[in-house]
């Protein structure tokens, strides 16, 4: 199959090519439960930048070379003999990770905090190709309302950014105010989750106009240009007490010193992007009494949930399409910050 | 009346005399829901050598000369005319904050967050004196069981250990773990705070081979020997994956650090005590999911819920008493690590 | 003063006066927090014809002749020489509840279940009248957007309505289903609730075309008309399984029942309207695990809460004005089902 | 093999026999997940009288002759091609629902309301024998402390009084009561599950002088004898307020109606036995606000804490052993109240 490929590190991300379009040997059906998915679309994610950079090589075990895509949605290509939930040629969106389901945390419906799973993209091969290997576990079939190629960013970009909306939902309160710091393919579909999910406040803070302008669309409240008054101007909104949840879908430069002053003490700052580091004394903590939150993509019954919101229109996914051979031409555009939405390869 | 009154601050905690012991005016009855308590006892906190070393300065509007001490129980003294809920005589236990229960906060039961509130011994006169100004809405009755010189430091370091080890409970099922970091003052009440309300198996960590002791008696399950081969230990004892529910009463040095890496993935690390910092990358609080739970003392139901606990003998409070003249005496022994428990300042 | 008096009972609403509209005293100010409202309106709630009927009088020390009426909103006439909260002049909703603030419950934010309270309307005199003695801790000012008149339903009706379906969106997610048992002076603004605060599809259920208009304009999703095929109509609906939330805001008749079949195994029931009966077998509640949840009006931060949903836009509440000298003709409205939303009666 | 089948149904309790001991055909693995488990013990339960007198026929699919028992434990005999979780000779106690984990409630953790289960014992041949046909998503592997016959019973008595006391020790808080109803094979499991996960004041109120030994022993703080005082002593013990928690183990008879007697205001009410009725008027659930909570059960995690808290000695299960050739002696002691804790059978 053809298959976008990830051969060396680029720390700078100076490079003209990142990854190269080749011909690779097809996946093939191991064990029981394993299904092969062919490519409708594969989201083109930060966190492939990241990947290029060699950020997350002390994070994860992967070899070069290998194929990226962690966001992926397609039809049902093969299954193992052990497979009863999809049948070939179901169009099916796919959780991003691949478990067996035995461990405790994954009765629990905490699937992504599995003992045992494979993340395609991350630390095996991915969706930058025509086939994907994956499990009988991780895929939803999709109503006809929505077509793969584009849905296919709601499986981590989406997903993400449904987990710390729901989170924050779950006490956000009318009269309440929600900061989202950063309006773009994670941020524009958390602000509609929190539309969607609750009745706080939303303030949009980004530093492009563009990005304030799909946030608008999006159903923000307030929108705040990014900036030395961005401050004052947070705390002239929430009448000087700071926001009761601030999402922080940046997570890098300053982003995260001011996610915590937005937060309102007693409040919640859930920390969604990243590439910065959280820097403060233990007593700040102490005195405001407030809760910083990491977030980690969320699980399968979330996905369901976030495909039931789409289907119903209540999110809209704002996509930007490339051919596969394209995959290089969508990582700099995103690189460089000209993607509105979420760029999608279709193989 | 006689109270020890800190005149100066002293950075480095090198001088002889941190306050003095001399004559200051009575408190006087301003409004209707105002009480003044006679001292039975003042806990003595290492937020008061925080105070005098000027860590709150910035924190806090307090200007010198003024009275310590925010852990307070005694007698009704006077009460002001529109007090009804006590009486002259009652001996009474003082929550730290003095609010007027009207703004939403308080409202919503939340009052460590009231809109408008002093805080005696931290921003107003506390309790290292022979009377105490305070409001009606501060204090609970003390069952017949219970002595305020005995009780006094529920108020701040038993509150606050109540607390964080609530919120721990809350969470925390059979089966699962919770490190203690730190058995002095506080953490001997969290101990047996999280023995009463939850089946967690309870794993402590201190430098101090008595402060163990101690852990051993209040129920620790397991107790680690602070020191190179501490995160050994606790990965052992919690199978690898580290504890569910990490509350650290140290709060500097390397504590929260290594608080953080004994942090189960998708686990709660409650920071109780103060005086270093928070320092970790983004992507750390994303892959890991972890949750980082400020801890700010407790609120007035928290208390009476405490007093409960302690009138049934499941929480005991380990203290030491010295006269009020001896205040300083007290300091230095707390600031030497030479108190077992809790100092307790007797008018 | 005018006020509408309730001197006698009629246990068959079949009178043509229920009240009679004559001079009473003025209320006096009393205790240091008591206020004095002019009021601007009343709201008039089927429990005042419970009332007529009698079926209070086992509940509520309450005896004749008394005022009814506690849905009041107005403007500070008088305050106590204690209260700091309010000014003369000021528009408010009053909170239906009257506490000190002293008990556990309201000092946890639960002021429905204080200890000791007065309610006006129903146990000592309400707001069919000109004045309405309250206290301070009752009153919410009104912003300008929102005038006393055609807001008072929303302390009672309103309050009631919101806090139940406050509770039910605190577990609906995004697919499933709540059911809406009746479209009237509450249940259309539980449908707002339900839309401002939740995803979950909304289906409603009411006898009366009318009532599902309005029902439509509040945002259901579905509407059922009620009659023989209704149960088989929800569950087609809620693809066989009932939905995961049911507010029954009639609670008479064969509500009940049907109430419980609507909802979904492990799901919940609540119940709003009453003057019908609960009756099953133990054995369904085991099978099924369901819970069945009472709803009594709702907190004051409740009340705020649904102000700020209010003055945003986000519910709304369909009034008719009466003089307070019609308010026989607007209890007998009410009783005949020819009230669109909500009456209200003006001094 | 052998087995205790059962032939005919018995309205009235009033035959010898209600079990034959007979010859049966061996189960047979037909499933890859699909496991047999060599049976160390079966509990016996009172839904195994109720099936015995028909009540269940309406509830579930069932033909007779079947085989009951729905609490196993042993050891794994044999096991399906795709088994990875456990091997032939492991010690294992059985949760009672056999699924597939492939709906949305298994992906949330919430098995007990599979879309498609099996409940063997209930629904399909039980663990009254020699072998059990049970799938490797329902198996848990014992430590060594616990053996097989000594914990049959955990698997629907222990779990379900697990289930139902978890659920109320995550509101009850220190200073607060909880009303056990009911000491037997559930109730004093019951007991000893709040002893261990809440600081509640544990009543206990049952008929039998012999069950309130053992809930003594099991850890409650005050016995209640059950009669015509007993509404008055749970009174008096609760202050007057009633229980913020009650647990229902009997559920027929007068239970239901004092129970719900005996909870407080704003409080809850676990159902967990049946028989009987609910049976009040939908206004008393209005003015309390009171919640009645269903109870099914736990669910597989459930039951792995439930291990967790028996391993550690926190919970003890009281057992009287039988042979399984003496079913019908173990069911007729059971039915005659002559069974203290819990019979098991053993083949």
């Amino acid at each position: 199959m053809k298959a976008a490929v990830l051969h060396n590190f680029d720390e700078t991300l100076s490079g003209a090519d990142f990854v190269r379009y080749e011909d690779v040997p097809d996946p093939r059906i191991g064990k029981p439960t394993d299904v092969i998915v062919r490519i409708g679309g594969a989201g083109v994610c930060r966190t492939d930048l990241h990947i290029v950079e060699g950020i997350w090589r002390s994070k994860v075990d992967v070899a070069l070379p290998y194929i990226m895509g962690h966001e992926n949605a397609g039809w049902v290509e093969e299954i193992g003999s052990g497979v009863e939930g999809v049948r070939v040629g179901d169009p099916v969106i796919c959780h991003p990770l691949v478990t067996s389901g035995h461990c405790l945390a994954c009765r629990r419906g905490d699937d992504m905090h599995a003992i045992d799973s494979k993340f395609p993209g991350i630390n095996t091969n991915g969706g930058y190709a025509e086939y994907l290997l994956t499990g009988e576990r991780s895929l939803i079939k999709l109503p006809k309302s929505l077509a793969p190629k584009a849905v296919a960013p709601y499986t981590d970009a989406g997903l993400t950014a449904y987990r710390a909306a729901k989170k924050a939902s779950r006490h956000l309160l009318p009269g309440e105010y929600v900061v989202v710091i950063g309006a773009g393919g994670l941020g524009h579909i958390g602000i509609q989750v929190l539309k969607a999910l609750c009745a706080a406040e939303i303030i949009v803070l980004d530093r492009s106009a563009m990005a304030l302008d799909l946030a608008r669309e999006c159903g923000a409240h307030h929108t705040v240009r990014g900036g030395p008054g961005e401050l004052d101007e947070v705390m002239k909104l929430t009448k000087g007490n700071g926001a009761e949840a601030v999402i922080d879908f940046v997570g890098e430069g300053d982003a995260v010193a001011q996610g915590l002053a937005f937060t309102r003490n007693g409040g919640y700052y859930y920390i969604v992007g990243y590439g910065g580091k959280i820097d403060l004394p233990t007593i700040d903590m102490i005195t405001s009494e407030k809760t910083i939150v990491g977030n980690l993509v969320g699980t399968y019954p979330e996905l369901v949930e976030l495909m039931a919101l789409a289907d119903r229109g209540l999110v809209k996914l704002a996509t930007q399409e490339y051919r596969l051979s394209q995959a290089n031409q969508a990582l700099h555009d995103l690189h460089h910050g000209r993607i509105k939405g979420r760029a999608v390869l279709i193989p």
